[in-house]
């Protein structure tokens, strides 16, 4: 049965074959574009109209999808009216109809006109897709979603890798993650989960990092180890793995990215393993050692060609740990790595809760537990055990869609060379 | 029937009568504690450490839930095992019965134990599901989750109300708002929304204001009209106080918060109508006057005596609106705000979308083209006619729970005065 609709989009090409026009545009969150064609015959819109459309215009389409579709691209209305929005003033930057692909700085310079390119549109949706999905998983497991503050005192790492804010004449910093305040909470709520964004001074120009991301802060008391935390990021990547494979695998395999496989369970190897498998690859890495990205890309090569494309890292050495991470042993801790197709995703482990042991730890770290006095109180009234971890998204989103430039998946990105647009 | 369980939580009561001890303990996400209820005689829980339950401590109970409930507080669990997790080291610095209330100052300073108090806790809840409840609104009427940065090199408003930011030697500011971005995406995706933190510098020190909020921010593409933008949001607003009030509404009411009523319908009064009605309360405003708090509460208490507690105040002068509003006629804006019981809580419009127009509402207002040509460019390639708004969630929530300040839907605040914890 054919029925009557309405379509809103950009004309992206335009034909006119005779009496006939076929303008293809792309409407809604589509990704590939409906034909609109129109029959000079029909009388039903004024053809002078028609054959001045011009690409890149917003247009309404009111017709009726037909029974039987003609065009290759799958979808089809035949206009009784076209009413013309908004034309371009100039020629757009960016090749609308997709043809010539255009440099990956226009790309980002120009991401509004570029959202209109299926490929474009697809990582965004895909991003927009997790966000939701990581949301209703955290929700429908009993967990608070809170929102703590991006001005802030004191550093999580109290590092230097932190964007200073004049905040009334007080000197104050851009968070760089919501660590200090998911555990203060963990005094007072079982649960809790943030979704916001992130800020890190640090002065890297890589495909991997950005200064500004957004991520997933997680923190879980009343644990019996770091091995719950595993198990709830665990289920989370299973869960994401399988909704993006299922709403949109085929649509981006499709636009040419090399999705993640739905995963069924994320591997665990300890840091020990990790190393092992690092050196007989021919690394030569000593013990307490950081993996660096190059180690971190051949682990993933190594695992993939496994069949593994999501696995933990766990038991690090303390040292290269954060203070608030709890000691396993003399040399290890309680902290663990989600490495995704060679590169780290998130990072958590189980925190110091004994107000004395964490003081402690501050000062081997060479920090003033002075000035994480307002921290130190939450864990002086009851603090339980906890554990959780921090993930980017952007990162997710870039090893899930296999692109190789985290650029790719923010819709504006800030890098030390890029503040505008 | 019986049945085993397992709870976990803080203890915020302790009684022993004889032989047998009551304790209660806040578990979970719930609002009220759970008794344990121990008895000396039955051997299981080691009677010792049951007498020296410290108040404040987390625990772990497990135990069987008896098929008849004795206790008042409704909910009962009859313990096998206690295990204490943790133990106050000093005196909590709020009282943790509940019994003496501490100061606002206190509840905000020690948030997280403050969250152990049904009240506190109360409000969080109200807000996460409140957020959970905007985000599956807007997905499921197809909107794309965006982010877009918070670190700008141009303000919204171009005013001073802005936090700086040294960006690696290049001075930026923290975003007041989404309001440029979200508009630049209306040229390549027909509908946004975006959940984040804002940033305003201004001086204020008030019960309504903070320097750091969560906002909502929609934008739509291909409207017909500002009526587009008022339907969505009212809807929004039916929704969201529906659903408070299905969900947490008896609760929020016995705990001493005067919840919003289901809204069936946002009332729609036009700024003219608005101001006839302050000048026949008394007031003496002229025509083009922006409404001040106390304006914008006497017109929320005219409405709410007549059972109107949501209210659209449409057609703003253009003037008292900022640059990016699409005129009406010579005077007026395609401009509204939402006001809930007398406190704005969104505000929104029309946007101009036309290049040429939209230059020149900026020279109106005495702005330079030439800081807005990232911004300006999106308007150049079929760029439809779209509207949006943005929300206060901070508000939405005060004004939903009926609280005075919006210091209490906020965990931790940013004020002039408060950038500490």
């Amino acid at each position: 049965m054919s029925s009557e609709g309405v379509i809103e989009g950009w004309v992206s090409n335009v034909k006119i074959l005779g009496k006939i026009a076929f303008i293809e545009v792309i409407d809604g969150l589509n990704l590939s574009p409906i034909t609109v064609v129109v029959r000079k015959d029909s009388g039903s819109v004024d053809w002078s109209k028609v054959s001045a459309v011009k690409l890149g215009s917003a247009i309404r389409v009111k017709g009726v999808y037909p029974e039987k579709v003609v065009s290759k691209k799958g979808r089809e209305i035949h206009a009784d009216e076209i009413e013309i929005l908004a034309e371009p003033r100039d020629l757009p930057p960016i090749d609308v109809t997709g043809k010539t692909p255009a440099s990956f700085e226009d790309y980002i310079n120009y991401r509004y006109l570029a959202l209109r390119l299926p490929r474009v549109r697809a990582a965004f949706l895909a991003r927009s897709l997790i966000v939701n999905e990581i949301r209703s998983f955290f929700s429908e497991r009993g967990f608070l979603e809170v929102h703590t503050p991006k001005i802030v005192k004191a550093g999580a790492e109290g590092g230097a890798t932190l964007f200073e804010v004049d905040y009334f004449g007080v000197k104050a910093y851009l968070a760089q993650s919501p660590q200090l305040y998911k555990q203060m909470l963990m005094c007072g709520v079982p649960r809790v989960f943030e979704i916001g964004p992130f800020f890190r001074a640090e002065k890297f120009s890589t495909t991997r990092h950005l200064n500004e991301s957004w991520g997933l802060d997680v923190e879980m008391g009343f644990i019996k180890g770091m091995e719950d935390v595993l198990e709830v990021l665990s289920q989370l990547v299973v869960h994401l793995s399988h909704k993006l494979n299922e709403r949109l695998g085929d649509a981006l395999r499709g636009l040419g990215y090399n999705v993640i496989k739905p995963v069924t369970s994320v591997r665990v190897l300890t840091y020990d393993e990790a190393l092992e498998v690092l050196n007989s690859l021919g690394f030569n890495l000593k013990w307490g050692e950081d993996f660096d990205p190059k180690a971190e890309k051949s682990l993933g090569d190594y695992l993939e060609e496994k069949g593994v494309q999501a696995y933990f890292i766990v038991d690090y050495p303390w040292e290269s740990k954060p203070f608030y991470i709890m000691k396993k042993d003399e040399k290890r801790g309680y902290a663990f790595d989600l490495d995704i197709r060679g590169i780290e995703v998130a990072s958590g482990g189980q925190r110091e809760h004994r107000y004395e042991v964490l003081r402690q730890n501050l000062l081997e770290k060479g920090l003033n537990p002075e000035d994480f006095s307002f921290y130190l109180e939450a864990f002086k009234y009851g603090m339980p055990p906890h554990g959780g971890f921090g993930l980017g998204i952007d990162r997710l989103v870039m090893t899930f869609l296999g692109v190789q430039n985290i650029r790719e998946t923010v819709l504006f990105p800030r890098d030390r060379f890029r503040l505008v647009p």
